[in-house]
């Protein structure tokens, strides 16, 4: 098997989006040991696709498209590929039910040019897509796979990963070997950093140590291939240890745990609640916890004291603090942190306030000078730190920070 | 004059690195009002890049490349140029001489194999690069213009601004096609409902107009070419008027715009302020509020009130209004709201609560049931929705109508 990847979007060759999805699919296909030779984009115009979905074939056997399966005109991926291999599109009556339900649970009218998204290719099938309205499809004639993929990449990428991948390596062949992977995920310490201290590890072939970025956080992925199930697990978690003896104390998690899931999981078995107080990064920490199921068994709520007034009335952070030390400062961090956890009536309060810019940064409180406070009462924990990068990168490395000093509250590191 | 990109590397095919350099060549394509039809990645790899430029020179006569003209054997752009379109490689005395310094400055020995960088085509001549070894090669023969540009983006954007560009203008001279591009931003309508709307405008061939989705937000692109800027800005904007004709109300922006930022320069200008409270959005409304520079002028702070207790003690709740009717209601939301103005004195105060799932939904107050509330302590404004979707969505789409609420009552639509 050979692939090409073709890339459909006016959007794309506008250069309005990076297309993150070629890479997506160009590691799966290193993955999956399928020779991967061309790229290529087109825009939203039928001739050039139909040009460009020929010459694929001339030189591959498995086409991945991403883009144009939406509702509108423009959308054009599927009908061009009926067209340039002779086959035909027919309504998935799944497909069209499920498009129906999905209007119908956002209490939105289904309009009819939304039923395009339900056609697939006589010879083939439909991948279902949970995350948004076009269903992938597969063309399997003479021959011939091609893949369509929608554009956006929160709909894609699931897609590839539980039916792209598994499907390829059923008709590869691939399932008789074991394969199981795991990824160990990092806070608290650079992807550089991470990778020089597990470097001799990321020579080994079988298993296979890789860094894989996942936002701001450094993971490992670990993956083996052995011939049953068992060896493959016992080979993953002989690895793991390995790494853990290097970058334990910054491995937060595995695989889909995000430290808010942890944080809120490891709060839950010990007891504790939770109550935020945030200034620069302005309900960011509290959007990240409620994002994790259940957390409300956890999370009382928070304050977001943009204001300094707010800071006084809700927080009850002393004038004389702010008029002395500043909003940003350690002080004023940690009465944050113990007000919000009174006036919550939590265990244990966090607290951020820092300079997230462009505006209001001083030579004594540049821009990026962040402080954050732990408190469970009994004592108080206070980091500084100095962020780099445009404001909603201050925020983020400082919601990350702050929901990483209460994990190292908890765990006494 | 119509261009097309050819990126060369292996390490692009494995997916190890994303083509941010094919983004910003498009991008500048497009600022040239040179049309551009096809985007091509191929590995290191003597036959596939000669078809390539092949095909490319049979669509183009602007063939730009990134990549594959550095000293090892690997590195093939230059050579494949050459024979391709007929032409010989010469060594470039300036050139040479401004490798050898850069080794000198470095202070590294000077390899023979670097001299291969300094090779340019006889019918053209060097780019300069000053952040690397590789300078960039034009070709100009029988019509076609090829320009070999180095791989690393810290090389390539600095030849592309200073050098590419102007020769190119200078190439289009008088001639050059303006071409100019807006974004409409919308909310509170759905994509193909949107796009039903304006239909027969998106058969337009000058100015076009095609749907965007960013995020969960519907967006219109409007591209007009002419003879000159400011022809190409009347069509644009003639066209705009017909598009806000039919979807007017729920155009809240154009081009950089974001909702949270139009909301911070709207209050901004009508010297109100704001603030929030927020329950199953748990802090994701005062989030993006944040992400605006300057939102400090406009935003106070928030509560965010996820347990009970909080929706009394920080906003003032009533026990009763809790106990008869929900936190999941028309009145807890306008309690909310109400509020947060107060306690945080603001002019404004916005509120949302609902059920985010996936526990805790009722046959009455089902998962995905939001109720949202904004008020200015004259009226008071009520909205209810059901969404779809899995948790962090319901609490995104809870954000963006939470927005839309204020910016509604804002504009009184």
């Amino acid at each position: 098997m050979r692939a090409e990847i073709l890339s459909v979007g006016t959007e794309l060759l506008l250069g309005d989006i990076v297309d993150t999805n070629a890479v997506a699919l160009s590691r799966a296909m290193v993955e999956l040991g399928i020779p991967l030779t061309h790229r290529v984009t087109v825009g939203d115009n039928r001739e050039r696709l139909l040009d460009a979905l020929r010459a694929a074939a001339s030189r591959a056997d498995l086409i991945l498209t991403t883009g144009g399966l939406g509702p509108t005109p423009d959308d054009l991926t599927k009908e061009g590929i009926a067209e340039a291999f002779g086959d035909r599109l027919v309504e998935d009556p799944a497909a069209a039910d499920e498009l129906r339900a999905f209007f119908a649970r956002r209490g939105v009218p289904f309009a009819a040019n939304n039923l395009k998204q339900a056609l697939v290719f006589e010879s083939g099938f439909a991948l279902p897509n949970p995350h948004g309205t076009a269903p992938g499809a597969v063309l399997e004639k003479d021959g011939l796979t091609a893949i369509c993929l929608p554009g956006p990449p929160r709909e894609m990428l699931p897609m590839l990963e539980n039916h792209v991948v598994p499907y390829l390596r059923r008709r590869l062949g691939q399932t008789t070997q074991a394969l199981h992977s795991k990824f160990l995920r990092l806070v608290g310490i650079g992807e550089s950093s991470a990778s020089e201290r597990v470097a001799e590890l990321q020579e080994s072939e079988n298993p296979t140590v890789a860094p894989i970025l996942r936002g701001m956080e450094p993971s490992f992925r670990i993956t083996a291939r052995a011939e049953d199930r068992e060896t493959a697990l016992a080979m993953v978690e002989e690895m793991e240890a390995r790494i853990r003896e290097r970058v334990g104390e910054f491995v937060y998690g595995v695989d889909t745990d995000t430290l808010e899931s942890v944080l809120v999981r490891e709060m839950a078995a010990r007891d504790l609640t939770l109550a935020t107080a945030e200034s620069c990064t302005g309900g960011l920490v509290g959007h990240r916890i409620t994002n994790v199921p259940g957390s409300s068994a956890v999370f009382h709520g928070g304050v977001v004291s943009y204001a300094n007034a707010a800071k006084q009335s809700l927080l009850g952070v002393k004038p004389e603090t702010l008029e002395s030390r500043g909003a940003v400062s350690e002080e004023t961090a940690g009465e944050m942190a113990e007000g919000a956890r009174q006036h919550l009536g939590a265990s244990v309060g966090v607290a951020v306030t820092g300079v997230a810019g462009p505006g209001g940064g001083t030579p004594e409180k540049p821009v990026g000078l962040v402080y954050m406070a732990v408190t469970d009462g009994d004592g108080i924990r206070i980091e500084r730190h100095k962020f780099g990068g445009a404001r909603e990168d201050i925020k983020a490395r400082s919601a990350q920070a702050a929901l990483n000093l209460v994990r190292k509250r908890l765990l006494n590191l």
